[in-house]
């Protein structure tokens, strides 16, 4: 078994993650989108390094991932009182991460050397890295312009019309040492690109600079995971996005978002009849079961999917050698 | 009725502060001791100003009257999970003020206007006024040095033995403009000092640079009410301190730590003998009820204070004549 390196941020990314933590426990590395981090009341929030976070460690609200199981609301309800906002809701559990992490940046270190101290007192034995130590941001461009992403998903309510996205700081973003040396392992075995919406959590990853090349160049094979099922997204407003982007919402189209990084598609087996369009795109192509209802829902999704990179491997290899 | 000014910090010192709110509501500013604030996570903690802000909101815990009554700790739990400090141990609802204190100055707002939004959104009629809007720190001389009194407090669970206090800033902390504004007050009626630690509590709100003599200059009364009863400090450490600095723990000594400052000096009925013990430093002496277990007892020593001060005023004012 080699080592694995997922892409992953959201819900239903951190659960696919979860399954491959399963499986690989410390030879799995989690990159994971920092383009939806915002700063409130002074506190450095980072929404997908947290679900990640409490979803590896087994300890996320089932019903809302992105945030600690049994959760309360005690402080929002003093800070109410005192005159501050009420937007974003903010969970007793979930501020004691953001608040570590402010002091520790503020003590000039790292976010990933927070996130991996995270990994370690929560008991994590996978790496947890973000995508980059350098501030990026995701823009939602709208009719009235551009909205960080915090704002438009937690002001705007995801409302305005999406006409495009804008990754302020990620071609000057540098790729962190820790997760430089996962992608260069010797042992890499495969990139997932966990189900995720493509324009807000996965491509802020692959537009740090010099992450696409360095995908692209790495032996092992890329294979994303469609979060579109049915013309529907799972969760979030990716579908919405894609229609408003002037693009069908469907697993070939994600697919097509990941042209020249991917070498593999899994789509839900539900939408198995359109195998053939996605793969028409140059790539290879696996139905299976993406929706992740339990923790064995995920373990399996996580073994068809390095199972499907192995084929990819082997192919790859067999073409090489003939 | 005319104008109050208190002095205060602690739990005994609110719920004074408290009785005499509810006598004089907006003609009332509460003077708060800022000495034992401190840093903790990056937070701004001001421990004195938010019992005092709880009390009078009508929040404050029964039983624990420096946080927020039915407090919890989620934070507190996930915080230790993630490899934060254990102490000191957070409460939930007692975190907004210190994030929002925090968030007010980094955007360069001053601990006063902070407060006073804090009030007006509490509902608070009177004025709750940080002693300076400059850092002051309140040090404990002990045989192992000098350790800021959050420290000594918490990590050092009061015990090494007290030499003395030191207190940083005071010298070259300013009064603020509203505090200026009210010991100006045409109508000022009385200065109440309210029952607390005169050494930590107190004294640092007396050291602010020109305040002694800012009270000693206004026309209205200062009286001062014990916090020492039948030679014990009702809540706290002033006894044991008193002690190891070398004096009896009686409301005499407390007297004397405030001559040349009061007038007029409350001491409990239970102590009534000493009166005549206390009134040969030279100041009037009243022996009332100072024990506050409900409301009642709050608004009934803050009324019993007034009258006093008024006593003072008359006698001063026939003296005059004379």
């Amino acid at each position: 078994m080699g080592t694995v390196v997922a892409l992953a941020g959201q819900v239903g990314g951190a659960k696919l993650a979860d399954g491959l933590y399963r499986l690989r426990r410390a030879q799995l590395a989690i990159v994971v989108n920092t383009g939806d981090d915002f700063e409130h009341l002074g506190l450095a929030f980072s929404p997908d390094l947290d679900t990640v976070l409490y979803t590896l460690a087994g300890v996320a609200s089932p019903t809302a991932g992105w945030e600690p199981e049994l959760e309360s609301h005690a402080l929002q309800g003093m800070l109410s009182a005192l005159g501050g906002p009420d937007r974003p809701r903010l969970g007793d559990k979930s501020l004691a991460a953001p608040i570590l992490r402010t002091e520790g940046l503020s003590d000039d270190r790292r976010l990933t050397q927070i996130t991996l101290e995270f990994c370690r007192h929560l008991g994590i034995e996978a790496r947890v890295l973000p995508m980059s130590d350098d501030r990026v941001r995701t823009h939602v461009l709208t009719d009235d312009g551009a909205v960080a992403f915090p704002d438009y998903f937690t002001q705007l309510g995801c409302e305005p019309a999406v006409r495009g996205f804008q990754y302020a700081g990620a071609g000057e973003a540098r790729i962190p040492d820790e997760l430089l040396a996962a992608l260069h392992a010797a042992d890499l075995e495969a990139v997932v690109i966990c189900p995720a919406n493509p324009y807000h959590t996965i491509r802020p990853i692959l537009e740090v600079n010099g992450m696409k090349e360095l995908l692209r160049k790495r032996g092992a094979p890329v294979v994303a995971v469609t979060p579109i099922v049915g013309g529907k997204a799972l969760k979030g407003s990716a579908g919405k996005m894609m229609r408003e982007l002037g693009r069908e919402p469907s697993a070939r189209a994600v697919a097509a978002e990941y042209l020249r990084v991917i070498d593999g598609f899994v789509i839900d087996e539900e939408d198995a009849q359109f195998a053939d369009n996605v793969r028409s795109l140059g790539i290879e192509v696996l139905a299976a079961r993406t929706i992740m209802r339990s923790v064995e829902d995920r373990i399996a999704l996580a073994r068809s999917v390095l199972e499907f990179a192995r084929s990819i491997r082997e192919t790859k290899a067999a073409e090489a050698e003939s």
